[in-house]
């Protein structure tokens, strides 16, 4: 059910702090990924991460069927089941220090990442509500993973009220709410759901319940509720007013359903200690530090070597994030959100994302290439060299990314892929380049977005399994945005910042900032501009523009989405 | 080199007729594709195909080096050796009526049909200039293929200077000129090669020359020059101040390089006697009737039962063309040509055409899914079935079928083809059944140009390998343009034609409608439209249109085609 590495090199004591009595000292990063979690246990000294273990849930995305009760789920519907998460933790801790063959009272602090918003119906003892046999049919009382869509009406009608309105709070996330966000979520609850909703005690973040599973008190994140939850430092939630507007009955939803929301603090600030009954679960000490939690995508920013003004992060795998620091505040129409502090304390953190990347090339390689296992690796292998070996511009194709909608600038899932440009010598790697290309164009698209906002790019960093798994990839985005984009040596970065965070909450280092410096790590690689190839790229990037324009505000591919699946029509 | 094959059920006397003397007569049709040419037996009775000869052409077609100099040529050239017509010529005729197990005397006439415009620079021996030592290193001495694309600059002009003359003769194609014709192809010898025009005596369409070989003389085929050279049996060709206005020299053409343009005729009637010399190598009679020439999609229209006005075909191999017949004369913008008597005689013959239909769908299959061989027909039956098996609309998909550019009615080579709609969970029949659907929408497109400028369409017929190997596509065919298609039982439909022209020729019957009412064969089968499937049709079919009109008006796929290929950007 899961695996532990311990890695080759070990945990080496240094000679001269052993000498001069000092303990070596350890925090442990747990990442909860979409179909797995991963603990690595991470030398405070240095960074190096000294052993892993990672727990694939048993239940993964439950989609199409409730298991428990044998119903069909709408198409839209992407849930989890709670316990997978808490079985992870206690193997995930129980092993992780062992394998490292370190002594629990090495490991100074833990820190927690989760994917994010992935929202939790809980009971006044703070359990799962689909634990109790009353709902365990009910599928809103499962986590409602982060991809979870079937809160599309609702995110629209938020947003309605709130331009009706003019409430100040939307301009922070771009002018638009995703349906994968909280109250979308919760609001999804109480229209459909009415009885889980009025039985509910309280909703959490999943990333905030582990926290609470591992201290016993709840400590709430500002980067999961800046991010997902419209929540800011000095404006805190929307009024209850919004919200009755929106709905009747949703007017108490911050009070009522979210009471904890006095505790929100940042990543790399203590939540509490881990508590006795689960230190005796784990074989760790009681007391041991844990960081309030961050998200998944966040966690990554200062494991990737990213600490002043201006530096940008890539977070490229399946989908690609795009994290920017800044001093500077500034609305950015279309991006997924503006908190203050909630990359690295004292700036400003800008999310943007694209959903589809890694996914859009696995889709052309196994979905439409019909490649499994090592055939897959193979193929993947041939695609990206014979890709690379291209001329920009020599595919003749263009295409628009939106393998699974647009999120940053137009924010409309229902936008979907395009290719243009084919002929009957079109060949499978001027595709495949194509897709690169449009990936890039996208961040590019981004890119202006932030900086025609008054904001400064600076230095690029990359992390994500796409950044070391596909140079050709790595390459094409240097071209593109002719940047260099240096490459994180973290291999899991997510995981890698958990534990920079539990160390800044553990007070090894003095903040985030002072841990990311010790531990982040190098650079694996750096991918520099080719200049010859910047006057195609321009040219090709004003045609993806032109395109984006055009089918971004048509309704085309929304009426053929409709086609595609009638019951998607509503959203 | 050359497979023949005798049929089945061989030739069967009928009592009947024996007992009363009458001698079972039989005609040959001769079909010069574009990678072989076959030869087919036919009764004149019934139509019935008695026994068939392929002869692939062993240079099949010249592309990126001339291999008699081994120098490269243009990625638009395409060229033939006329050696391999001749070698195909005698072979066959010397096969077929042996494996049929007939007499000579038994041959009443012999029909041709040629790709079009393929022509021919001809010494004043009629030999192919290429067969000179002088200019066995030119390209332009060999049979310039119908594909051959080297003279865009040249059509352009052409059409240029007609329309700045106000030229009558361009509004009977549609307003525009094909680099594949007649005169680009001409006017590109002399602007290149222009000791090559001087020194041949004349130009022929290679299945003008065909004829030639047989009989001795040259008769020239009114379809050939009617839908390749401007030629109308009322205006005949363009003024010889039309040329010279297009470019000096050229102002001659028609009486130096034509000089046999007073004997265009029709085809269905006799362009002479087969010679002495080819009845020695073949073995048939000498002064066998020998039909003028028809083109290789023309040839088809008598063989799939097209015989009143509003019938049209629709001839589905690798690329599309669509021949209506009709007793009106109208100007039609953007089709391929209109010529009187063209398609059948006491009609005019409309032509369009979408170019590339087999093609493209096996570009996806082969080029795309890299399948081969059997893997490759394995892979065929498993798209058809699936993508028949969707319902319009679910691909969620809209193409634009535009792979090997846009013959009607647009005619613009630039253009490209295009996907819209792609998702993560987009499956390769879906991308399949939008190519399937894009041909149809194409060919809709088609049949309203057609009726929108005063024409009726009737019946419709269907021949050409896609028309008997691909019932998915011609269900979508019916679907889309909501009437029933006819398929004829004709597998070689221009072969049978070009053997029904032959009877004509010959005086079985007194002309050709006679003919095809007797040999055209019966309707293999009739696809029906099903209706529940008019409104998804009809609403995907708008939004086809408006992309139709998005990417023909823009002069994007034009830059797309000039970043891959440079040394197009000139066309």
């Amino acid at each position: 059910m899961w695996q532990t590495e311990r890695h080759a090199d070990g945990p080496r004591l240094s000679g001269q702090k052993e000498m001069a009595g000092v303990m070596e000292q350890y925090t442990i990063g747990l990442d909860y990924g979409t179909l797995s979690a991963r603990a690595a246990l991470v030398d405070t000294a240095t960074g190096r991460e000294v052993a892993s273990a990672v727990f694939p849930y048993p239940h993964a995305v439950i989609r199409g069927v409730l298991p428990a009760s044998g119903q069909a789920l709408p198409a839209d519907f992407a849930l989890q089941d709670p316990q997978d998460y808490e079985d992870a933790l206690t193997a995930l801790l129980s092993a992780v220090w062992r394998k490292a063959g370190v002594r629990p009272e090495q490991i100074a602090g833990i820190g927690v990442d989760f994917t994010t918003c992935t929202v939790l119906a809980l009971d006044d003892a703070l359990r799962p509500m689909c634990r109790r046999k009353a709902y365990r049919a009910e599928p809103h009382s499962y986590a409602k993973l982060w991809n979870h869509h079937g809160a599309a009406p609702e995110a629209e009608r938020l947003d309605e009220v709130a331009a009706a309105r003019g409430e100040t709070f939307l301009a922070r996330y771009g002018g638009k709410s995703s349906c994968e966000w909280l109250f979308p979520k919760l609001f999804e609850t109480m229209d459909r759901a009415p009885e889980l909703w009025r039985d509910a005690f309280c909703f959490l973040e999943a990333g905030d319940w582990i926290v609470y599973l591992l201290t016993g008190t709840v400590r709430m994140s500002a980067v999961l509720a800046g991010y997902k939850a419209y929540w800011d430092p000095e404006e805190g939630y929307p009024s209850d007013s919004f919200f009755r507007a929106a709905a009747p009955g949703l007017e108490r939803v911050v009070s009522d359903k979210l009471p904890f929301s006095s505790t929100i603090s940042l990543p790399g600030t203590p939540a509490g200690g881990l508590s006795a009954a689960m230190a005796q679960a784990t074989g760790l000490c009681a007391g041991t530090c844990v960081s309030v939690a961050t998200g998944d995508a966040h966690a990554g920013v200062p494991a990737s070597g990213v600490r002043k003004s201006g530096d940008m992060l890539l977070v490229a795998g399946t989908s690609l994030c795009q994290m920017l620091v800044s001093s500077r505040k500034h609305a950015v129409s279309g991006i997924c959100g503006r908190v203050r502090d909630g990359l690295l304390p004292g700036f400003y953190g800008y999310e943007a994302g694209q959903p589809a990347a890694g996914d859009m090339l696995d889709w052309f390689i196994s979905g439409l290439g019909s490649a499994r296992g090592e055939q897959k690796a193979a193929r993947f292998a041939d695609m990206n060299e014979k890709a690379a070996a291209l001329r920009p511009g020599q595919s003749g194709l263009l295409a628009l990314d939106w393998w699974n909608g647009n999120r940053s600038v137009l924010n409309n899932a229902a936008l979907s892929g395009m290719i243009v440009g084919l002929t009957l010598t079109t060949r499978p790697e001027e595709i495949y380049r194509a897709l690169l290309e449009a990936a890039a164009f996208g961040t590019r698209r981004i890119c202006e977005q932030l900086t025609g906002s008054g904001l400064t790019i600076g230095d690029v960093y990359a992390c994500g399994g796409l950044s070391r798994k596909n140079p050709a990839l790595m390459q094409v985005f240097s071209d593109v945005l002719q940047r260099p984009i240096r490459v994180s040596a973290n291999e899991q970065a997510a995981c890698a910042g958990a534990a920079i965070f539990a160390a800044a909450a553990a007070g090894v280092y003095a903040d985030v900032q002072d841990a990311s410096a010790r531990m982040a790590g190098g650079i694996l690689r750096v991918y520099t501009p080719r200049t010859e190839h910047r006057a195609v790229y321009d040219a090709l990037y004003a045609d993806y523009c032109a395109l984006y324009d055009g089918f971004g505000t048509s309704e085309l591919m929304a009426r053929l989405r409709a086609w595609r699946d009638p019951a998607a029509e509503n959203e």
